[in-house]
């Protein structure tokens, strides 16, 4: 296929990439930053464009691949440039897709579930791919063309991805944030945070072996309180992550000790 | 080394084995139920023994690594068979070294910091082991013998474990929470786990090259209260997942806009 990239981030950095070495032509990457644009394009042969006024209008597919509060404009100057029936997706986990059907007719999503950053690469054999589109046929050829970039291939709905975008946030912001505690506390206490890195890997393995409920350990689920009043008293220096240690033993104790762990 | 072992479970079982391996003699094993001590000993080839009367106390070292709060108990035990000058360390992280002493002179700590099961295999070289003792000589010998078993050994006295351990729950206990919720919520949403294990499993990866803080990202530290507002009203029908939600968020902008983030 020819798919034009529109964004030069971390997403469209990759995904462009993945694109030309299945064998698809990627004629031209847009960015607002040329020196972006220009970086890429050196790497997939396309030609680089600074300005949404010189997108060509003839190819098979466009992915809008840019921050989630830029989706709707970028859209909007598109289709001064392309007729309404183009085929338009982005690449977002958390904004519809319906947020380009004021401006086109054929409009999807491309979501690959990772996080990307340009300095590392990216294995999108083990990435999976979202996909779906407001009209049939578009929904089938998103699904082939998702399967030449990956293995994991799933049709999901808005409404799906929506609730998808909240777990993500749960194992991916918000672990880092928990590890971005754990740094910040060994660092301040004067102990090597690499320590905890095999800790880290080991427990994100088990996850993809086991269920995490049933591989839960740790004081909260034991019942061992003279050791969370031991942590608690050593967080006193630490407000904020006492906050967060009382809040996720407290979590931690309802979803173990109750049937109904949500509520 | 001539090195008896207390406990049959995840941690004498894979500590023992890892002893046997690099070549010291582990000449009884003991676990109060009977198949644990059995199991392990048909593979290390030590004498099985389920009553702490039937120590031998011709061992260069005596490694307790029972539940926190039995070591005491055991202690207790160990030292009607056992002289007081015996060498006697526990493997806890949350338990300080000084719960020894009332029953021996040389007592100190073997703690790997890693989570054990019985059905994966524990891959020492990447297991950090943090040793203490409270004689010089015994130190020593302690940060020896824990080279024979890793290529990371720390010196880590019982305060500094105990800051280690709170984080050790920070960044396995509470992680794996978070990815408990998500199984929770995805299960009931009909949605598949499998497409958030490729991001988990990166986002550990990430943590072991860059500082966890700088590699942040999501709705809580970009200020998109649009998508925040979204999860949140999603979350309404998972009230206890809501509030780690909303806890987590608030932790991740105070430590992002703040300059004191701990505070």
């Amino acid at each position: 296929m020819k798919i034009t990239i529109i964004g030069a981030g971390n997403v469209g950095y990759h995904l462009s990439q993945r694109l030309v070495e299945v064998g698809h032509v990627v004629p031209q990457i847009f960015s607002r930053q040329t020196n972006k644009a220009v970086r890429i394009s050196r790497i997939i042969r396309a030609n680089p464009i600074d300005n949404i006024s010189s997108l060509q209008d003839n190819s098979n597919l466009y992915i809008i691949a840019v921050k989630d509060d830029a989706i709707t404009s970028v859209a909007e100057k598109m289709r001064k440039r392309l007729p309404g029936n183009t085929w338009v997706v982005h690449t977002s986990g958390s904004t519809p897709s319906t947020v380009l059907a004021p401006h086109f007719n054929n409009f999807g999503i491309f979501y690959p579930l990772q996080t990307f950053s340009i300095n590392r690469m990216a294995d999108f054999l083990n990435i999976p791919i979202l996909v779906d589109a407001n009209k049939e046929l578009m929904r089938n050829k998103l699904f082939q063309l998702a399967e030449t970039v990956s293995p994991k291939v799933h049709f999901i709905n808005d409404e799906q991805r929506a609730k998808v975008h909240v777990n993500a946030v749960m194992v991916n912001n918000f672990t880092n944030h928990l590890y971005s505690i754990a740094e910040d506390i060994m660092r301040k206490e004067e102990l090597p945070m690499e320590v905890l890195i095999p800790l880290i890997q080991e427990t994100s393995k088990k996850v993809a072996l086991y269920p995490a409920r049933e591989m839960q350990t740790g004081p909260a689920i034991r019942g061992d309180d003279a050791t969370i009043q031991r942590h608690l008293e050593f967080l006193n220096g630490y407000k904020n992550y006492k906050k967060v240690y009382e809040m996720m033993t407290e979590s931690l104790k309802k979803m173990h000790n109750s049937q109904h762990p949500s509520s």
